[in-house]
């Protein structure tokens, strides 16, 4: 028998649960063994009898769940929850299953830089369902990953799918969308990019074998876009998406999580409502796309149990335990020549445009299109793409322009991801 | 260090052969000690010194390279080599490597059936460098999954790609496709279908635990398609693709190869050139897809050299093992209640479409879209849609059609994936 803990009967908890039960044969025919949940800690325990769990199996403390003979924690607590926690439960035999990414992202040595990475299974952290991590195990290990771009954050995918198809502002598609049960009541960790992020400093240290900071990483979120962006982008054959972005350049890694246009015939392009997608550029096996639900109950229990299947299999984790034992921190970069689009709000009167124009110029950054319309209170709203611009001229530029006094609220600024 | 052999220094020998050469250190630190290639068989020897490797390594005798101590064995001769050829090895104590989907599709028990399961490692034999087979040993494990839908062949996904889009003809960008090397002389394996099916027989039989047989699954191939299908497509929001397809309906097992309409929103329909996709629906973790080069010289060695490391890491293929050894051939169907696209060439007097109407009436189908052209040779062009039809309703109006003599060339029946 596969004894197994479980941390947390929430959402993925529960959805833990019901897989288990439901597939009690088929394991036990895949592993030989029954696998048993014989422990369960939560905060409280009126979900055990709605998910058919004898409550003799309930404790509220830590410690007691730990005094149970385990094979297998699974982590679904989520949230910030100390290391230590996990790493008694490693200590003491078990293998570890957690969907824990803020835990992993910030803090990854203290599971992946000792001999306990190789029992730490972390598929659910990334993505739901979408099997990204065992393919870096596994499928994907014969190969130098020189680009990764991702649509890592369901509630913002949903969000900017409604935008372009509806047209509307973000602040109703938001507010829809809290409705719907697609963005929390605070949406600040989902629609800043901080939840995208999370992921991009795991799944990206995995593709470079570099340690990817979380902190260190540059975010910007959904919440500046306008429904003209979207008009822009429809125009002109591009479609804008909240994209992770980690870019093997030299010794460096070019890494941020922002919203930019990409080409329409991108498949990260068809990812629509409340997905996930995984853009990988291998040297070897070229593009690749993983795409699926990247959050939900049963998706992400999904991977959860396929990881309590590969634990139970004795299928030890050596990618992800090498990385961030052998790893040293990346080298993050800023610099990428790209084409950007600019909206920027300015004041309406003479010479403005010019200025604008003289100020690019200086930084030699070539103008590819212009629009300027007049909105209300004597202002003008100014859209411009220019040719491939290094990231450095247009930061100086972008500085200039600020302290000239000549813009007012609400400007944004985008790159175009065409190549 | 590990003593690699390898049959066949063709396309993807040599991939293997320049990945293993290129990533040596990588290799090593992976596994701790070095991957070495300690023979090589062929027909021929002039490729050695071209890719780097010593004459002495050389034979043209199957018995000879086995005589060699080898830890795995690369088999990268491809097409219709004895599966005892590949027993002797395993048999030895070697793992087996191999890209063959048509030795697995017409034989898979050969291997699969015994412990020798264990040791066959095969992630090359379908689409390219798409880690699909290790996601269904490991990350798609815990889920029953009740349908997949492949584009599994790129010189068909490459021409219904370029008919699409340039609106031409399939004889014209088929020889086009064979200038570009996209496509083979006699194009009859990849243009029929055949080849899509041997892969869906494979990963079938791996999604549902039941023995697809290969030469059980109906197939049909794309030659038939005409400019005016992609207008029709085009016109209604849909997109053609030759969709290699198995679905679980209760005891049964709905599998086919065969062009069809998909909706243009569908993940597949952005599927374009000469890539491969494989979508997936399981009971938890809801639609995925993955997408990348489905052949090629790296994309296939980087799936042969991910399998090396897997089975040098003791990886052992528990699913796949299990799948042939347990299951039992599928029971086969072909119901599936679809709306139908029709496009029928006939005789243009009077009466005809009327006809035509009254036996589709008597089948109890109902007509959703009917155009009626004349063409020349006093011959007419009727296209029909259909409202949702069992298969056998329209299998049976088919016939009668058929034996009415109203019929001329050229006709076709395409599925509607609506669902």
């Amino acid at each position: 028998m596969l004894r197994v803990g479980i941390l947390g009967l929430g959402t993925v908890g529960g959805g833990v649960v019901k897989i288990i039960r439901d597939r009690k044969q088929d394991f036990q025919s895949i592993l030989g063994r029954e696998l048993k949940i014989v422990k369960v800690m939560s905060r409280r325990d009126h979900r055990l009898e709605e998910l058919g769990l004898s409550k003799d199996l309930y404790t509220d403390c830590f410690d007691e769940f730990l005094e149970e003979d385990l094979d297998i924690v699974v982590e679904a607590i989520g949230g910030d929850i100390p290391s230590e926690t996990l790493l008694k439960a490693i200590q003491k035999g078990c293998k570890v299953v957690t969907a824990n990414k803020a835990l992993l992202a910030d803090r990854p040595r203290d599971f992946m830089g000792s001999e306990n990475g190789h029992h730490l299974f972390f598929e659910a952290s990334c993505c739901g369902g979408i099997p990204i991590i065992s393919s870096f195990e596994e499928g994907l290990l014969s190969n130098p990953i020189s680009r990764i771009l991702g649509i890592f954050n369901g509630t913002c995918n949903y969000i900017l799918s409604e935008m372009k198809s509806k047209g509307s502002a973000f602040q109703d598609v938001l507010k829809e969308a809290q409705e719907l049960g697609y963005a929390e009541a605070d949406p600040t960790f989902d629609v800043e990019g901080i939840d995208a992020t999370h992921k991009l400093s795991l799944l990206g240290s995995l593709a470079f074998q570099q340690h990817l900071e979380f902190n260190k990483i540059p975010v910007s979120g959904i919440s500046q876009l306008q429904p003209e962006d979207f008009k822009w982008a429809k125009d002109n054959d591009h479609t804008i998406k909240l994209i992770s972005m980690a870019e093997r350049k030299g010794e460096q890694v070019f890494a941020g999580t922002f919203p930019c246009m990409i080409p329409s015939e991108h498949p990260l392009a068809g990812v629509n409502g409340a997905n996930n997608a995984v853009f990988v550029q291998g040297d070897y096996v070229g593009d690749l796309m993983f795409y699926g639900a990247g959050a939900g109950e049963l998706p992400t229990a999904s991977a959860v149990v396929s990881d309590i299947l590969a634990a139970a299999q004795e299928r030890p984790r050596n990618w992800s335990h090498r990385v961030f034992k052998d790893a040293q921190s990346a080298d993050l970069t800023q610099d990428r020549k790209d084409s950007f689009y600019l909206r920027l709000c300015t004041v309406d009167q003479a010479g403005v445009l010019s200025k604008l124009c003289s100020i690019l110029s200086k930084s030699s950054i070539s103008l590819r299109f212009v629009h300027q319309k007049p909105i209300a209170d004597n202002q003008a709203n100014i859209v411009f793409t220019t040719h491939p611009t290094e990231s450095q001229a247009m930061e100086k530029a972008l500085k200039e322009i600020s302290l000239s006094g000549l813009l007012r609220d609400e400007n944004l600024v985008m790159r175009i991801l065409d190549n």
